[in-house]
């Protein structure tokens, strides 16, 4: 890397957002996002949004953050957008103003999905609304057996269409469990979570955190620039045919094979020994 | 909207079919298709092919009803195209016919799936053949435990790339368990249709159309403008990029916040009342 | 066909690879294509990715075989590419020849979809890294509940973008699930797998081969040639939105009726016998 990259890059443990708290471990490696407004449930506001997005596209640079947690508050995860500081304005607004909205939230999940850091959503309680959609575009998902989970944006006169919601959820849940969650609102409980494979794993409330970021940690010290290419490349191809994707992974597998994280893990392998993970 | 507009919206509670039963209740916002042929189990012929694809098509305009219901009488549900009406005549047709007939089938499905309304599946007893395209191609579907969903294409020797069965199914239940049922054209139980996400909820026989009914009231009674946008844009999502996702999702929900549905649906909420939502 | 086409097709039965076990049933129909590298537990080399890559292109012009049972020797089914003859030496190579073999993996998962012969794999034990992969290239998958079903490249610092598991993986059991596997390498038991929808069926160790190969019989002796149609098409319409699927499929089904075995169906159906498929 030449001195002009490596300046860009920037260790985030000192990271102060204003509107979220942020906590790393240690050595900064894994990073831990907590919605902490909990006498609403930890809704979004137009700021969180803002700050939120601001974050996950400054992580693509981070020298040190190699695992992201996400998680809420006080036994519950998101409530999504406030009904009077956000929906309320926005049932006021001009179409351009709109547009620049529903931008900006959309922004949040692309952001989630480019930064190279696998994002693992901590659920607990209420994850409504954006919320939802949070713990959606997260790579994987926990959840307590007291998470209740909503894509709700039809209780407000709205389309399941928010966020991606129409286009990602139906690729993890199937088209005809989606279209169910869209069209009502209804809440999906932990277990159908499970069962349908949107939740990763269900484990008890005060297990919560600690398993998440455990998770976390081992991801964080396994080849964390292979992870960065998997998480790639399972959204890269969504839209392809076979053809294509053959070739895509043909030349981001010989991209990882080109690094000394591949030679180490054999090395490491061959030595009966842990190895060394140096993202190059 | 414009007069001009208007003018071409028609209301639909007294369509009168030749070859099915349609209903509708008393404002007409809930239609109720039965296909009604119980001595075959309700199979498709040539003319209620054209029939249903018309209704679909036109139900585009309708200016009344919000939501469908597609059922069969008698204990079934629609045993496919029939094997002497249907089956045989094409067996002695040259390729422009057998292509204008496939393209008319297909074009059923076409019609289900970009009409505005949600359509809602009540699958009793067989579902075979198209009919198990039928319930594929809708946007709920509803089973008794009795039913028997098989896309049998195969048994008649042609392939299981019918009215699009290859790409809409293993978005649904997933491309394994998709290419067993379209090689074999084995039954999946209601069971197994629930467990794989086909089939939305499991109800006895009694309750099946009354449900199926409440249900789509429900939608009807709901932001039906909004709803429509949710069915277009999980459609329209299915080969997209996340980009693109985005960005279209952006650009749907801005057009549903721009609405009076979204504002009186968050004047409801402050008042705790209940919205009316008119569609505009 | 013209006599020019009948030339290059050629019988499989007297096929005699090196490094694998390859054999048909008596009219040869069916063949069965074993790894066999017990003490190792089938690992892949250089040679026999090539030879298979080579097989499975070369049965596209078979003019007997209509079913492939892939499977592995003394209970298991394969452990990946084999860490000293295969990960050494290519953690020593330059670009241009990690590539060149990441496209000839690849170009094994691309031979497998392209035949037009459904490939039934039958698992039991080990199933690792490319074996995984060989699984999921399969259209029809058998397990033991001994199956244990590991994507862990990420164990040798890899990513788990390998002969196209980030895109066809999630096709199969879901984003969030293909997530968790490709990040973590962790084994799918077979009964997740069951639960998942990757394998269609769990039998036991002594019934596997077997009944693998009674599936395979029924497929060879139904109608094969719209079988390949089914499988052309579940690959052909992953990337298309619903306006190309119907339309595909109109062409695609329009072709199969247009054949005799459609018309051999019927006249069986008709007088109660059994059809005799001729692939014409």
């Amino acid at each position: 890397m030449t001195n002009a990259m490596q300046a860009k890059l920037r260790p985030f443990r000192d990271f102060q957002p204003k509107h979220f708290r942020f906590e790393t471990d240690e050595d900064g490696r894994v990073a831990t996002v907590t919605l902490n407004r909990p006498d609403k449930k930890n809704p979004l506001t137009f700021e969180s949004y803002e700050e939120l997005g601001d974050l996950f596209r400054a992580l693509t640079r981070a020298s040190d953050v190699r695992c992201v947690v996400l998680t809420g508050e006080d036994n519950n995860f998101c409530s999504g957008g406030d009904v009077f500081e956000i929906i309320e304005p926005l049932t006021g607004m001009k179409m351009p103003d709109l547009l620049a909205f529903t931008r900006m939230t959309g922004d949040l999940v692309r952001q989630i999905r480019a930064c190279p850091q696998p994002v693992i959503a901590a659920v607990d309680g209420i994850c409504a609304g954006a919320g939802a959609i949070l713990a959606m575009a997260s790579d994987y998902r926990f959840a307590t057996p007291e998470a209740k989970t909503a894509f709700l944006f039809t209780r407000v006169g709205l389309a399941g269409a928010d966020m991606g919601a129409c286009g990602i959820l139906p690729r993890i849940i199937g088209q005809g469990r989606a279209a169910e969650l869209l069209f009502t609102g209804r809440v999906m409980t932990a277990a159908e979570g499970h069962n349908w494979g949107f939740y990763n794993e269900i484990v008890g409330r005060d297990a919560l955190l600690g398993q998440a970021q455990t998770f976390a940690r081992r991801l964080a010290d396994g080849p964390w620039f292979a992870h960065s290419m998997t998480k790639k490349m399972l959204d890269q191809e969504w839209s392809m045919g076979i053809e294509e994707m053959l070739e895509s992974e043909a030349q981001a597998q010989a991209i990882c094979m080109a690094t000394g994280d591949f030679r180490r893990a054999f090395e490491a392998f061959a030595a009966k020994a842990k190895p060394d993970f140096k993202g190059n």
